[in-house]
């Protein structure tokens, strides 16, 4: 029983290191489109979105069939549950993803970022980038360090955000209703990535550590900019 | 034993269902401080956003405990995963009400919203008073048709907030960038607090009928207005 047990916990953990990867390549992916307006690779990370998505729900499933039939504890129940909240956490940076990249393709060959504002948003992705690299080696390694770095670090990615607000309502530029839309709704989604991020990472910490994470709320406080 | 678990499942089931009358109250009252700049109203939504995000982690908590504690099967293992998920799901619609309180308190004596704008989000905040009844409803009677109801007409709202894009950009329209990017912001913050019961109306489903949700990905769809 606890070999098939330690099998299946080993599958799941597999398909979840698989499912950070897609989400990883998805955001390198998803950067790309929209700096280099790459119309090949937005469309290769909406498609791949299908498959996180299905991914995604196949890691659930099988959380929840290893809750029903092992009756798990401590250690082995604390990865159960984690592992379940990342795969929808992992799900939704998969759309945020998907969502830059359709923001990419609707305006090819055009960027939907004025010249203006493209220095500010390839320093948000090229933290982006860091952290979904990050992801990837603390969910290999259970590293807490990396966690707590991700954490620690996600401050950056709101202030290189609030200064693209600064930028959209700058009296000195002279943008476009659309490109305003376009500033708020992809910085929107890049510091959504963020929180998802840091999202995960308290997540690792708790399987690590014990710490339940779900004492603090979800991060979503880098938006308003009063 | 049994009868222990049949009691600390009436106590986890309401605490939820005292969850998502917070929930409720917060999208009324949210949209009570956008549409008539009330700021007490603001305030409180923001004050009381702590209370859901203390109540929230303490839902999780218990479903994690029954779990460790109980070997639920069947029926109850659904009940109390998808309850997780739920708590989870309202703490974030939580999170989204005190964002548009938010922006109702930035900018108060003033609307975030010019005049022109108003009927149309007037129109959201109609359709989330309903959506946050119906919300409450559903999960005390467990009531899949509501459920269903609550899926259905998601798209109303999805075309109501493309309507908000095109008044932005529209050509006769002489308004700020600043209102700009408070349309962009707090449409789509209304929009996925749809999205968001769209996803807890499939959770009651999953409840009720066994039928697994999580094989539809999470909706956010109604955002690219490509």
């Amino acid at each position: 029983m606890r070999v098939l047990f330690n099998e299946e916990l080993k599958a799941v953990a597999d398909d979840l290191d698989h499912l950070v990867r897609n989400v990883r390549d998805a955001i390198h992916d998803a950067g790309r489109a929209l700096l280099q307006q790459d119309l090949d690779v937005a469309q290769q990370v909406i498609d791949m979105d299908v498959e996180t998505d299905t991914l995604s729900a196949s890691v659930v499933d099988q959380c929840v069939r290893l809750l029903a039939r092992q009756n798990p504890v401590a250690t082995d129940l604390r990865v159960i549950v984690a592992t379940l909240r990342l795969a929808i956490t992992f799900e939704r940076m998969g759309d945020l993803a998907r969502h830059i990249a359709e923001a990419a393709r609707r305006t090819y060959p055009q960027s939907p970022l004025p010249a203006a504002a493209q220095p500010l948003f390839a320093k948000m992705q090229d933290f982006l980038d860091i952290t979904a690299d990050r992801l990837v080696i603390m969910l290999a390694d259970r590293d807490t360090e990396v966690a707590e770095q991700i954490i620690r670090d996600d401050d950056q990615l709101d202030n290189i955000h609030k200064q693209t607000f600064e930028l959209a309502l700058a009296e000195d530029w002279e943008g476009t209703r659309q490109q305003v839309v376009d500033i708020v709704l992809i910085g929107r989604f890049m510091e959504r990535l963020g929180d998802h991020a840091v999202s995960a990472s308290r997540r690792v910490v708790y399987i690590v550590s014990g710490f339940d994470p779900s004492k603090e709320p979800s991060r979503d406080e880098g938006t308003d900019i009063d």
